[in-house]
């Protein structure tokens, strides 16, 4: 299982429409990805960064993982919406780490 | 829920006994202190950052994770692990985004 988590800061104002709907827009559009499981859109609440919000998904495997990111539908939403709307972010991805 | 996550590179050699015994012993003494659920011992494995490792781990609440973060397990680890054996970290702590 592979979890991919990206922390986020929008361009728009906190507590505003537009970042509402950037929110709400993500998690219909993503989570329809085939794949995608166990998504989560977050608020990311330490003062140590400067990422407001995060989405998490878990994809079953590197397979899964690629189909989502060159599906019509990720690569639109990149396009139209994370680019023109996002400020700044920050990709990490985790697998469970085992010893030996 | 609060979901308290770091991200992080050791000084250590990938693969390296060393990094093995960090991780194995930073799992052994968080897991042990009250309030810590849900703890992942993580490789992080995107090539769009540099950290190589994380740990995660949920809280009830905001009394939980301070009681943790007090801790003088925690503040040892801290103290004796964590700051001589890190070469750098990035903490992000999540709860759910809750529109409205």
């Amino acid at each position: 299982m592979i979890r991919h988590t990206v922390a986020f800061r929008l361009k728009h104002p906190a507590g505003s429409e537009s970042e509402a709907t950037f929110l709400a827009d993500g998690q219909r559009v993503l989570t329809a990805i085939p794949g995608v499981r166990n998504f989560e859109a977050l608020e990311q609440i330490s003062a140590k960064n400067s990422f407001r919000h995060g989405f998490s998904m878990e994809f079953d495997g590197q397979a899964e993982y690629e189909s989502y990111n060159n599906h019509p539908d990720h690569v639109a939403f990149v396009r139209d919406r994370w680019i023109p709307e996002i400020d700044e972010f920050l990709e990490i991805d985790y697998v469970a780490y085992l010893p030996g």
